[in-house]
Parts: structure tokens; sequence; C-alpha cells
């Protein structure tokens, strides 16, 4: 929205003038409404919110921010809340509701259409991240001896509740899904054409209970806009679109970034910081205790620190470029898997490459390292053992970066969880034993 | 695919039963087809590809992982991969032609279809990243006196070229856009009725030279899934469909991440292992220069970690805690700036929650690391020292962590980039910087 509207927008909100503001709201789009709410002052949300008629303030309240939508759900009238949720798609229906404390859910259900009521509840027993937890009910379904004219009168129908068809699904008698035929097709068709003849016989569809984040694959694979959801009897359940596939996407790679990270996925930017700490502090205390470990081993030598204080002064820089390094090869891995181009099948190869690329970067860089120290301190000795310590340690970053979320995925975790403090362990702990277990080894050239 | 049908098809292959595997091949999916390709061993691909019709290959191509297209684009005949070009969307034919070494794209050019070939060279000029990149020509665009029946004969007449018709767009004389049909609105109009009663007479729509980052933007806040673009004169120019989109969506976030990391967009898993070596070294040697910069603040203190040895061993637990807390507020923050939650007008806002957060968990993590170094070392000064440097370094992980990616975006460099480095050093260095010193300060009760 353009920053002059809104301001114009804002002026209206403060000079209390409801009625062009009215006026003004009717002629934008649900999602540009839905903007300007998240900024409105939070004593003025439920006025301005209140000036939409239902069908529009459904549309809208689906476009706030989660805590504009919050303050709305709790100060609406349940009247006037179930107007707004019987407008809307029961996917989204679905997920309000799911919001909603029990009481507050069971007067809307009673509240809203029977159908959609009993539609609502049917999605609400799925879980969230699955095929079932995203799909919605709205769909049109025809049989296969219907004719052309028939399923164009059986979209019109429903049309004004479902605006936005693509495909029309075909099933038989046990509603067991047979077919589909996109909406583009059928307006080529002449009317008294039977679907069968026009069908996609094998229409690429997904089961109730697929992972949400399969689903998208399958999307993204055949480019599609929107696919059927069967149950396991291959009955016709609901139906996914695009829009709510391209959040699933979204959500499930900030989830792995998130995760490398060790944060959880609903702390974000704004959340109540109260709500920040309790959800990073577990994760600040895996990560403590792993520094310790690290410290431990550094603690094992410390009489030959004492006696060369320079290495104090340089383990930081093998550790460093190490945990720089496997992350690195972490993130490449994280991506490869998330993508599907990793598997456990050429994971070998995977491993290899980054194995090279590790070594390779560690002599490099461990050649110009050593040079640099050897300028400081005079001694070529402590420059080699700065050398070696730093190839040996690139290679347990490679190896680690590539393992551990592989390992992760194997046993059947999520392979990204935490994995950034796990490959930082490890590089700090092989980068202090290399860097120090040489410098001791070797200590006679030292001093 | 299911993993028995790959096996049967690749045993098709060591056969050398072209004639069966042609007919497998002629039921199947394309994305199937071109996720078998990728699998099938180099020497066997252009036999397989060879079996498919140019209609199916063309589709199929585009399928297949970049080393199969690569290796197929390669080995082709300019003659058939001609055929194969000309079957393609304009947008499609773009991207393959701008792989080609020019003699090769002038053949290919020459050889296609003298339309496509016009609208390939005009595509071929936009850059990469904006709407102009992404778009194709393919579209179907009808004058707003038109009838309902004659747009349904315009739509027939390219219904074999353009498969995937959502929108019907509507243009004056000087071909700007005035409005835009839902196909399924189309469907449901009586014949005769004018193009111009029932269009959208403001269709949301995209410029040609705007960021595709932006442009996916506006797909995801409007729930579409196809856009018309235009020029500067509001003339019809393109379309793009949200499968385009998609892959732009997941990019855009995987560059984030990958350059908070210091990766570069196109260093993928099955990366050449010399690509990725000189892909990720410039990284890594600013990384050197940074880890050097925290090295020289520990060179500062050489003498008081003489006297207590202790220091070197506790102090990389204070540089990696603030290491780790910086990168959970980078990645909340990158997710912030990525998703448009996060902006100038409210990032004091966010700046201020993640301070809080960050001198919490510090007094929290402090209070228990120094109690652990008490009962280690039995020295209650020692763990004071500690306690106050992880608060410090907590808050220098928060305000880094949150300045960083935004001073980045302020100068108008990607703000995500080569961040995790930058916030790595600064905590670091005022990890040492502040454990140290306090350690000098207090010296007498330490030792």
């Amino acid at each position: 929205m353009e920053a002059q509207v809104f301001e114009e927008l804002k002026a209206l909100v403060e000079r209390r003038d409801w009625k062009t503001l009215a006026e003004r709201l009717s002629q934008m789009h649900p999602s540009d409404i839905g903007e300007f709410l998240t900024y409105v002052d939070e004593e003025d949300k439920l006025d301005v919110f209140l000036l939409l008629p239902p069908e529009i303030a459904s549309d809208v309240i689906l476009e706030t921010d989660k805590s504009t939508r919050q303050h709305l759900i709790t100060s609406l009238s349940r009247t006037r809340l179930t107007e707004i949720v019987d407008e809307m798609d029961t996917d989204d229906a679905t997920d309000l509701i799911s919001e909603l404390p029990e009481e507050d859910a069971k007067i809307i259900l009673r509240g809203i259409k029977p159908k959609e009521s009993m539609e609502v509840e049917k999605l609400l027993q799925y879980k969230e991240d699955t095929a079932g937890g995203i799909m919605q009910a709205e769909l049109v379904a025809v049989r296969e001896d219907q004719t052309v004219e028939e399923t164009i009168k059986a979209i019109r129908a429903v049309a004004e509740e479902i605006p936005d068809i693509h495909n029309i699904f075909v099933v038989d008698k046990e509603r067991r899904l047979v077919g589909s035929v996109p909406i583009g097709k059928l307006i080529l068709a002449p009317s008294k054409v039977k679907i069968k003849d026009i069908m996609n016989p094998k229409p690429v569809k997904v089961t109730v209970d697929m992972d949400q984040e399969e689903v998208a694959r399958i999307f993204q694979k055949y480019d599609v806009v929107s696919l059927p959801v069967v149950d396991h009897e291959n009955r016709l359940v609901g139906r996914i679109t695009i829009d709510d596939v391209v959040d699933v996407i979204e959500n499930e790679i900030f989830e792995d970034f998130y995760r490398m990270a060790g944060l959880q996925e609903d702390d974000r930017v704004f959340s109540p910081p109260a709500f920040s700490i309790r959800k990073r502090l577990p994760w600040l205390f895996l990560n403590l205790f792993t520094a310790i470990m690290a410290a431990s081993v550094v603690g094992l030598f410390q009489s030959t620190i004492q006696a060369v204080v320079a290495l104090a002064v340089l383990m930081p820089i093998v550790a460093g470029m190490g945990g720089n390094a496997g992350t690195q090869t972490l993130t490449v891995i994280v991506r490869g898997i998330a993508l599907g181009e990793l598997t456990f099948a050429n994971a070998k190869k995977a491993l290899l490459k980054e194995i090279l690329v590790g070594i390779a970067n560690g002599i490099v860089l461990g050649v110009v390292t050593a040079f640099l120290a050897y300028i400081w301190k005079g001694n070529p000795m402590l420059g080699a053992v700065l050398a070696m310590a730093m190839v040996i340690n690139m290679f347990v970053a490679s190896l680690t970066g590539t393992l551990i979320p592989l390992t992760l995925r194997w046993i059947g975790v999520d392979p990204a969880i935490a994995s950034g403090i796990f490959i930082t362990t490890f590089t700090d702990v092989f980068g202090f034993l290399s860097f120090l277990g040489l410098a001791t080894l070797f200590m006679r050239y030292l001093t």
C-alpha cells in the first residue's frame, strides 16, 4: 500500500470519520485492509474492523498479523465472530477455531451453518502439519457420466462460496476419486460431452495423512495449483490449493534454519520478550554444556599454555575457522536434504566432496596463517603447528557438517535440529585439541 | 516415483529394450520421466531421452537436474534441440537458450517459429531476477467490448499452446491493461455478455522491472495464481504464473541463509569440488581476517593469562555463548526482514526486545556459569567476572545481531550478507575483551 493512502486512512481514524473511512475501505482489497489494520493503534482496531461487512471482514482478519488477529478475536462479540467465521472457507475457519478457547469454539461451531460446522469438526481432527490439516472441504465433484453442461451448472451452484476453482474432481458412486478436469478444458468442450471423455483418469493426488512437506514437494514437482486429497480407500475428502502450499514451503525452509540456530518456530521478531527468553534458553543451556566440554579440552593443556602464552592467542583462530567452514558445509547439506537432492543413496559422494573441499581450503588457509604467525613470532614451528591444526580442523568441520544432519535424519529426527550448536562444539573441541595437542608434542621447538 | 517402477525401468535400459521402455515412458508424467533420467547412467541418458517425442521431451528436459540437462543440451543434435525448444513456453525457452553458447543460441533462435523467436529475443533482454526475467509471453488478451463467446473462441485458438490459463487479460487498443477476468467467472457468464461487464477493472499487476522478490510478495499477499506484467506505459507485455514464483520464494529464502553462512548461491551439494573451493575461500579469508582481529584482542592480555591460565580455559565459553545468542537474534531478524514484518518503522521495538532478551538470558546463564566456575576453582571473583562478561557479551550479541542486518539493508546491501561472520567477530572480540579486561581489572582478587 502506498504511504500516502496509508496516511490518509490514518487521518480518518484520528478524526473518527467512520463514514468516509468505511467508504474508502469498501474500495480496497482485503489484503490491503488487513495490512492497514496491523498498523492501526490497538484501541482503534475494533472500531475500524466493525466498519467491514462480514463477507469482507472474514477475508481481512486472515490477512492481519497474529497479534491484531488475537486482539480482534478476543474483543469481537461471539455473535459477530460467528457471522465472520460463517463466511470463511472451511480450512481458514478450522485454523481460526483451533486458536480459540474450547468454550468459544463450541459457541462458534453451534452458530455457523450446520453443513460447514460438520465439515470444520471433521477438519479439526487432522494433525496440523498433514494434508488433512491444510485442506479445505470446498470443492466441486461430479460423476463421470455427467455432461459438461451439468458440471457447469454444479459450479454455478457453488460459485459464490468457492470462487477459486481450478479443477473439477470426478468420483464414482462410493465417492472414490476417478479423475479430474482442469476448468480451462471444461470451457472448451461441447456442452453435451460426458466428463469421462475429457477427464484425466490418472489425476495427481495426495493422501490425507501425508506430511505437508511431502505435499508441497508434489505441488512443485507437478506444477499444479490445486490437488485432491483422498483417504486410504481413495475417497475424495478435500482439496488443497497452492496459496496454502506456498506458506508451507516458506515455513519449512525457515524452520530448518531456525533449528540450525537453536530457535523454535514460534519465536518471531515481535514475540513477547518473556516468550523469546523462555524459548531460547534451553538451546543456550545446551550450548553452555558443549562450550564447557570445549573449555575442558583447553583445561588439559594449561601447562602448555603457561609455557607458551601465544598459543592462547592463536587457538581461537583455529576453532573459529573450523566453525565457519563447518557452517558452510552444514548449510549446503541442509539445503540439499530439504530440496531432496541429497539422499542416503548419494550421501557418500557428498561426503567425499565436502572432505576434499575442507582439506583443500584448510591447506590454503593454513599456509597463509602459518606465514602470518611466523612473521609475528619469528618461529617457523609455531606456524607449522597452526597450519597442521587448521587442516585437521577443516577436515573435522567438513566431516561433521555432512554427517551430523545426515545422522539426525537417519535416526528420524529433523536433520537441522541444533546442528549449528553441534558443529561448533566439534570444531571447538577438535580445534583446541589438535592445536594445543600438536603444540605440546612439539613443545621443545616452540619455547 | 515408486522404487519398484524405477527398478523396472532401469532393467529395461540395461537390456536395451528401447521399445518397451518407450511404451512405459509414454504412460508417465514428464516430471517422473525427468526424475528417472537424473538417475540413468550418463552414457545412457541420451538414448533414453531420444525415445521421447519432442512435445514430451520439452517438458522432461526442464524437470531433470542441472547436470543431466547440461549433458543433454550438449549431446543433442542442434536440429533435435531446436524441435524441443520450439515446443516450450517462451519463459522456459528463454532460460534454456540463455544457458547456451552464443553460436548455438543463434542456431536455435533461427530454427524455431518466427513468432516465438521474436518473443524469446525480447525476453532475453530482461534481467534474470526481475518480473521480465521470469514472465512468459503466452497469454490470452481480449478487448473490453468483446463478448464471452468471442473470448472463449480466443482461448480455444491457443488452448494447445497455453494449457494453464487462469485469467484472461483485457486491453484497450494501445494494448494497455484495463482489466482481468478469472476463467472460472467466464464459464458462468452468458455467452453474449461483454467482457467489460464481468471484468475486474482494477486487476493486481506487476511492472516489468520489478524485483522478483517483490513479485513473489505480491503473489502471496493477494493469493493469486497468475498476474499480468505491464511496462511503464501500462502496456501488457507478459504473464507470470505461480509455479515460477514458488521457485523464486524458495530460492530467496535459501539465499538469505546462504549469505549468512558466507556461501554463494550456486554452490550446491553436488557442485564440482574445485568450484565449491573457489566460492567458499573468499569468505573464509574474510573470516580469517576477523579471527585475527579477535586473536589480537587476546594478545593484549598475554600477561594476564600468564598470571591466571584458567582464563584461557574459560574465555572460549564467553565468546561461544555470545556467538550462539547472536546467531539466534540474527536468524530471527533476517526472517522478519524477509517476510516484511520488520521494517525501519518498527526496528526500534525489535532492537529493544532483542536487547532485553539478550540481557535476561545473559544474567541466567552468567549466574549458572559463575556458580560452576566457583565450584571448579573455588574463587568467587572468577565466577563474578565470568558472569559480568557473559551479560556484556550477550548484550553485544543482541545489539549486533539486530543492527548488522538492518544496517546492511539501510546501505542497500543484502541484509544477510556475511552477517554470520560479522556477528561472531563482534561476539569474539567483545567476549575476549570484556572477560580478559574485567579479569585484568580485578586481577588482585584472582591470583
